[in-house]
């Protein structure tokens, strides 16, 4: 109970902060000048907005104008300066252990077994090879403590999968873009199919999307996403969302924003060039994945889904001859230490030709969702609404569930697993991703402030995107009709936003980070609100 | 007998017009401009042809030149101009009633008798409907002696599929365009699949393609297959061929390309604009064929292939709303009045990722094939060689079998059905599709004399072919890079040809195209090469 007085307190410290830097502060500029010249980011602000009957899309072009005269002189790079933020950049108290989702102890011993599981099985391996004078590939694992990967696991909190000054993240990175991988397999929901091919289902099963688990050198795990697409190709408009390609850049670039956006609900992802021969075939034990490898008639080495027959081919992907590219995804920690639970999306969509689910059909539904369990709370409600925007900037579709920690109850964070549907489409925005925000007419205030802030020319998310992204192998990894669409996005998001406070009032949608919590105190001592705040606030 | 030793008369009369048009002719009139500037299309002529150490490409440019100083002006189209040539205007005599498919009476009856099951079926579905309360619609069918269609089937001999002024021909072409349709179904092969899913199988059934029988006003039937690729697109270079998309102006081209080699092997084919909704949607009576009818997100009405799921959509076909382009292929007899017998090709490719046939690894794989029934007899190898000329101009990988009428023995014309998988590289000549003429090094005389006649510029093949698919109600059918590689796989054949010349000798290669028949009497009186010289060259 003292540690939640403590953390009441440096939250409301943290959010008078942000009011007196974001609001008092500019008020008492914009007198002394006599102006409205500079569009300041807090809520207050909202009415700076220009208001065009309600629906139309803000001017971006007088906002620019009226902006990009107060762009600062400061010599940083926009991503610099957004990290060097305020917002970015409030401290928050040490995490007690109970906050953090694994014990270094727990966490060692896990991988020590796993390691020797693996060395069993190589060992094995290498006696049978011996025995049919196959030559084994050599691969000696080392398990360091002061590995990336491991740090990244240590480092995941009740309110985050990182921190933001974890330096860990960004060696992580590094790693997955070049650390020599030493075994592929199918991943566990692959292997989970068996390879059936269930003609009745329209929604394609996972398996279809030749993704592959590389375990790497230091023994770290990656979820691989080979390329389908290329980056200037926009998803047939005829195409149902649950059929759409999985975007390996799609997968990387999700990673940026979820981090630019400060939520950090997204596991590490980077671009990386795998050989497939050398990185997948010669070193998988597993015979199923070996035999969907072939040489495709222009002698490139190739691989195929093992579900459908019809995959074999037009569905397989081909190195070049032997390099293919791909996303990495880092894998969390394993489900026996940290088990997580899958959450129905309560705006899912409908996996049928045309099926309607009820979010699309009930006028009231968010009314009706407030007063069920989880979504009574408040929590959770926002914490989707958060996702749905995040959707709604890379216009993923195909988010029918969420997945949480367990061991943070029900008022963990969610997790944005899994986002390689998205940035099908520049051209178009799908405004019923959004469905959360407009039904239900709330957002976090700290969420708020971060999206007007990218909004500013200063700051501005495209900019700060392409910079970010600037920085993996794979560069470019969105074009720039893909940037751009995402500053239009962040403009529709807002408007949604100034629509709701139009109809209901800044205090009814802005709502408090601080929102009472309804979880017992034995599963969590401190609101999530106020954790997400106080972390994401410092 | 006595009509065998008529036409042995009339084939050697045609054969000594065409030498006397070809050979002597020009001799003498390079006697009397004591030059050799005109190059002659005349086997005999087949030295002119620039060696250049017997297998660099003859010079294009050179007999461009030379030619085009030759060219005619006497105001024909360069079509009409191929079409008025004495090579296609050689008259034959009357066909005798067993050159004939079908007798007339014979025709009419099946005809009936499926007019009457059609009929009875119609009435059933009305009062089923009346029952539902559904508003069936009504469609008269007519069937006149005098339809396109019927003459077409008429007019099937045992030496072509059509004669070259038969004018139902260019009828037929123009109802399919346009006619009503009033019937719609799976083809026979497709139901024959009954939606099996063979995951085992690395080639696609034919399920897969989409294609459809569609039933004309007059009671003509046509098989459509939709478009699934831009004109632009080439078959990525990953892909097997049998696992390539059938592509509907493929179909339509190598109708065009079958006729101006005067084959005449290739029912005929035309650009057909279907509307999904009326045409097929509610004129089919296959509730299987309904269910797989659905709206796009964008709207569009779209249907899927009913054997695997994951076609449901990536492998659906989509109208803008309803309107949907593809081929019409006019439906060949039925087979219980006229049987067909399908025969695998020698020359077939291994439709596995590692298999090689026969032919890919025996160097005298010709040679042994020779002895053996019933390539022994000359005539059948001869035409698997026109097969294979035909293929390689429009490098259709995909001839795993042929098919020929029973009737006419084993001596009849090969059929060359479904030719949907060419014309998908327009960059690359596959010269392995030519092995049958590599290998065997031989060609009939007529074949050799025609190709000659489309590589000279006044008769140019790009330039024929462009102007008989301008007729086409899809225009334009083939892009400009796929018509010109036709000019420069016509100079490979050609070339290939003068390599067989050179190494054998003009007697060895370029047959007669009397050749002695090893068919009985009763079956075939005539041997088959007689007949299609006396047919082509009239």
């Amino acid at each position: 109970m003292r540690r939640d007085r403590l953390f009441l307190a440096a939250t409301l410290t943290a959010i008078f902060s942000a009011d007196l830097y974001f609001i008092l502060l500019p008020k008492l500029r914009r007198v002394g000048q006599g102006s409205e010249r500079f569009c300041t980011c807090g809520p207050n602000n909202l009415t700076l907005l220009p208001r065009q009957g309600g629906l139309a899309p803000p001017q971006l072009s007088n906002w620019t104008l009226e902006e990009s005269m107060s762009e600062p002189d400061d010599g940083l790079s926009k991503l610099d300066r957004l990290f060097a933020h305020p917002l970015y950049n409030i401290q928050t108290p040490e995490l007690g252990p109970e906050e953090q989702l694994l014990k270094m102890e727990q966490l060692m011993d896990y991988n020590r077994r796993k390691v020797a599981r693996w060395e069993r099985h190589m060992k094995k391996y290498r006696d049978s090879a011996a025995v049919s004078n196959i030559t084994a590939k050599e691969h000696k694992v080392t398990l360091d403590s002061d590995s990336s990967w491991l740090k990244f696991h240590m480092g995941i909190s009740r309110y985050a999968l990182y921190s933001r000054d974890q330096p860990a993240i960004p060696q992580l990175l590094g790693e997955m873009q070049n650390m020599a991988v030493i075994g592929a397999d199918y991943t566990e929901d692959e292997k989970a199919l068996k390879g059936a091919c269930d003609c009745t289902k329209v929604v394609k099963p996972s398996g279809h999307n030749l993704k592959l688990a590389l375990q790497m050198q230091n023994f770290a795990k990656g979820m691989f996403k080979p390329m389908r697409q290329q980056r200037d190709d926009e998803t047939p408009e005829d195409f149902f969302y649950f059929v759409d390609f999985q975007r390996h850049n799609a997968e990387i670039a999700a990673f940026h924003l979820d981090r630019i956006l400060d939520f950090r609900r997204v596991p590490p992802v980077a671009g990386r060039l795998v050989n497939v021969t050398a990185e997948v075939l010669q070193v998988t034990h597993n015979e199923d994945l070996k035999a969907v490898f072939f040489t495709s008639p222009a002698n490139n080495t190739c691989f195929f889904a093992k579900c459908l027959y019809v995959c074999k081919t037009e569905y397989a992907v081909c190195g070049g001859p032997d390099m293919l590219e791909g996303s990495l995804s880092a894998y969390l920690p394993g489900l026996s230490i940290a088990p997580r639970i899958s959450i129905p999306n309560p705006w899912t969509r409908s996996y049928t030709f045309t099926g309607q689910e009820e979010w699309e059909v009930k006028p009231f539904f968010c009314d009706t969702l407030k007063q069920q369990y989880p979504y009574d709370s408040g929590n959770r409600l926002l914490n989707i609404i958060d996702m749905s925007i995040f959707d709604f900037l890379t216009r993923n579709m195909d988010r029918h569930h969420y997945e949480i920690f367990t061991k943070f109850g029900d008022e963990g964070f969610l997790l944005h697993l899994d986002n390689a549907r998205g940035f099908g489409k520049h051209s178009h925005d799908e405004m019923s991703i959004l469905a959360p925000l407009f039904q239900c007419c709330m957002i976090k205030r700290s969420t708020l402030l971060r999206l007007q802030l990218l909004a500013r020319p200063e700051y501005r998310l495209s900019d700060v995107m392409r910079e970010s992204l600037e920085g993996d192998i794979l560069r470019p990894i969105l074009t720039e009709p893909h940037l751009l669409a995402l500053d239009r996005r962040l403009h529709k998001v807002l408007q949604a936003v100034q629509r709701c406070v139009n109809q209901l009032g800044e205090d009814q949608v802005i709502t408090m980070d601080f929102v009472k919590s309804t979880a017992t105190p034995e599963v969590a001592t401190v609101t999530p609100e106020v954790a997400t705040v106080t972390e994401r606030v410092r």
